[in-house]
C-alpha cells in the first residue's frame, strides 16, 4: 500500500461554475491573458463567461487566439513573448487539450525568456511560471488536473513536458462546455480519456490512490463510449457531464503513472497520418489489452469486472469508434520509425514491456496490407 | 457530480520515505525548526530520520519539543516567536494531531508577527505562512493532508483555524512510525480517524470525490476497530499500515465536509473531562448513525454494506471502544455548554441538522445518571 500525491490545482467544478466563483481570479493578479483556439471557446459559451468574470472582477485582458489542434510550440512561444510584451500577470487557457496544454507552456516560457526554440524541454527553469487559470471544454484531456503539456516541435513531432510548474493554480471544471463538441471530438476526446485510464490501469506506477481514481473514471466513460458506438450521435447533457468528470479522474490517474506504448505509438499517426490524437492512441489500446492478458490477469479481471463487459466487446468498441481501417502504410514507413522507439520510457511502463520489434511488428500487422 | 478538489500538499509515503526523499528538503529552505511532542517522535524513530536527512541535506535546524496533547496556542506563540528569532525558513512537525496541528499555527503565526493572543482565529493573515513539512506517527488526525488546526486557548477551550495555509508543503507518511503507539493511544486516534469519516460520509457537503476516498477509508479503518476491540492488544505491522493510510484516506474527507456534531462535542469531554480526542468525539457517533438511520438510510445502508457490517454491530464496536459509562456529569454542568451549541456550523452539517436542545438532551441522557 502507498499514499503517494500531489495534485496542487484548486478545481472548481459544475455548470456555471466560471462566474459563480469569479471571486478567486484576483488572487491571480491584474492582468490575464486569455490563450486560446479560434473557435470551440465561442462557440461553447466559455470564452464569453470568461470575459464576464474578468470584467466583473476589474481584471484586464487579451486575448491570443491562435492555438491549432496538436499546438505549435511555435505559438507558444510567440504567445509567451505577448505576455511579457504586455506585462500579462497570468494566463487563462481555455479549450480542449491543445489550448490548455499550450497556455501551461506559455505560462512557463513568458516568466524563462532565455528558453528558446526547443529549449524548453529541457525543463531548465530558473523563475516560477506565470500563473495559470485553465478551463477545460472537452471530455478527453484531463490536462485541467495535469501536469502534462504535448506540444509540437518545428520538426513536426509532438513532444512533452511533465513538470510541476504545469499545474494550474485554478481549474474551472464546467461540464455544460462539452454540450457542443461535434460527434467526431467527442468520441476521439472520450477516447483520450479512455487510454489514459486504461493505460494507466496496467501501469507499474499505478498506485493505490490512482487506482481509486481509475475505478471512478472507467465506468463513466465506458457508458459514454458504448452510447457513441451504438447510437452514433452525440450524448444528451447527463452523459457529457459523465464524460467530463470521467476524463478528471482520467486525468489524476494520467498524472501518476503516465503513458504506456498506445501514446508514443499515437503521436506516429496525428503527425504523419492526421488521425485525431484520442483515436490514434486508441489504435493501439486492442495490442495493450492482449498483453494485459497474458502478463496481468488478474488486474484484467477486475478491469472487465469494472467495466462489466467482456475482452471482446471492449476490443469491439475500441476498434469500432477508433476505425482505422482505411489507414495504410508502407513497410519501409512502418520501418522507418524505429529510432523512436528506443528506450521509451513508456515501453517499460508496459504489461510484460515492450520493444522496438514488437512496435514494428505492430504498425506492419495494423497498417501495411 | 462534480469535482471539487483542493489538496495542495506534496505527500511522499512508505517505509524509510523521510530519508528516501530527503532530496526534497532544500527546496524549502536552509534552516528548519522541528516542532514535536516530548517522547513519541523519538520513541518511534521519526525524530532520529528527521534529523538524519536534514544533517545529510546541509540544512540547519532546532528542535522546539514542548507540544503537548490538544496543543496550547500559548505554546505556538512561543514557537513562532523562536522561529523568527533563529531565522529559521520553515517548520517540520513530527508526531500525531497535536504537534501537526501546532506546526500549522506556527508556520502562519512566525510569518505575521502580528497575530497576538487569539488572534490567528481570525484568519487575518498579511503574509503566506512558512514553509511547512508534517510527519505523521499516529493513524488518526489526517492532519498530514488536511487545512485544519486545532488548538487550544488560554481559557481552555478548544478551536480550530481551517485555511489553505494550514497545508503542508510536503508530507512523510511513513506507517511504520505507528508502529510504537501504545494501545490506549492506537484506539483512540483509530477512533478519531473513523469519526472524520462517518461525520464525513452523511455530511451534505459529501462530493463525489470525497465519497471515493470515504469508501477507501472505511473498510481500512473498520478492519483495525474490530481487531482492537475484539483481541485488545496492539495491531501487527500490516494492520498498522492500513489504519494509517485509512487514516490519510479520512483526512481527504474530513478535508472537505468538516464535522458534524460529535467534534464539537467532543471538545467538552476533553477540555473538562481529559477524554482523548477520538473517544470524545466517538462518544456521540451512535447518536449520529441512529440520525442518519431516520434521515439518510440510502447513504447509511451503502455505509454498511462497505463496513459489511450491521448498524447495530458498528454501535457495539464503537461503544466499547469508547467505553465512557463512568463518565458522569450533573444536569447543571450538561445545560451550562448550551452557548457553545448556538449556530454551530457543525449542526447543519449532520443528517436532519441538529439543535441546542438535542445537545443538551444528548448529554443529559449520556452523562447525567
Amino acid at each position: 500500500m502507498n499514499f503517494d500525491f500531489y495534485m496542487p490545482a484548486e478545481v472548481v467544478s459544475g455548470s456555471g461554475c466560471v462566474c459563480a466563483h469569479s471571486s478567486l481570479l484576483p488572487k491571480l493578479g491584474k492582468s490575464a491573458m486569455i490563450v486560446t483556439g479560434q473557435a470551440s471557446a465561442k462557440r461553447c459559451g466559455a470564452l464569453n463567461d470568461v470575459c464576464t468574470a474578468l470584467k466583473k472582477e476589474g481584471i484586464s485582458f487579451l486575448v491570443y487566439d491562435k492555438i491549432g489542434e496538436n499546438p505549435a510550440l511555435s505559438a507558444c512561444l510567440e504567445a509567451a513573448a505577448l505576455a511579457r510584451e504586455s506585462k500579462t500577470d497570468f494566463i487563462i487557457g481555455i479549450g480542449g487539450g491543445s489550448p490548455l496544454d499550450a497556455s501551461k507552456a506559455i505560462a512557463i516560457l513568458a516568466a524563462n525568456p532565455h528558453l528558446n526554440g526547443d529549449a524548453v524541454f529541457s525543463l531548465d527553469f530558473r523563475c516560477p511560471p506565470l500563473g495559470l487559470v485553465l478551463v477545460g471544454t472537452t471530455a478527453g484531456t484531463g490536462s485541467e488536473v495535469t501536469a502534462v503539456s504535448v506540444l509540437t516541435q518545428d520538426n513536426g513531432r509532438k513532444r512533452s513536458i511533465t513538470h510541476p510548474y504545469c499545474y494550474a493554480k485554478l481549474s474551472f471544471a464546467d461540464p455544460s462546455y462539452t454540450c457542443t463538441v461535434p460527434f467526431n471530438t467527442t468520441v476521439s476526446t472520450a477516447l483520450d480519456a479512455f487510454s489514459h485510464t486504461t493505460e494507466g490501469w496496467f501501469s507499474k506506477k499505478c498506485s493505490d490512490v490512482t487506482r481509486m481514481f481509475a475505478r471512478a473514471a472507467l465506468p463513466l466513460i465506458w457508458e459514454g463510449l458504448v452510447f457513441l458506438c451504438k447510437e452514433k450521435k452525440t450524448p444528451d447533457s447527463a452523459l457529457r457531464e459523465k464524460l467530463y468528470y470521467g476524463s478528471l479522474y482520467a486525468g489524476m490517474v494520467l498524472n501518476k503513472t503516465g503513458t504506456a506504448f498506445p501514446h508514443p505509438m499515437g503521436y506516429v499517426l496525428t503527425e504523419d497520418f492526421h488521425v485525431p490524437h484520442g483515436k490514434a492512441c486508441c489504435a493501439f489500446l486492442p495490442e495493450l489489452i492482449k498483453r494485459a492478458a497474458e502478463y496481468k490477469q488478474t488486474l484484467l479481471k477486475e478491469y472487465l469486472s469494472i467495466l462489466n463487459a467482456s475482452q471482446d466487446e471492449v476490443i469491439q468498441v475500441i476498434c469500432a469508434l477508433t476505425d482505422l481501417s482505411e489507414l495504410r502504410m508502407t513497410t519501409e514507413q512502418a520501418k522507418a520509425y524505429a529510432d523512436r522507439w528506443d528506450n521509451l520510457k513508456n515501453f517499460s511502463n508496459t504489461p510484460g514491456n515492450y520493444s522496438k520489434e514488437l512496435s514494428e511488428r505492430l504498425l506492419l500487422d495494423l497498417f501495411v496490407k
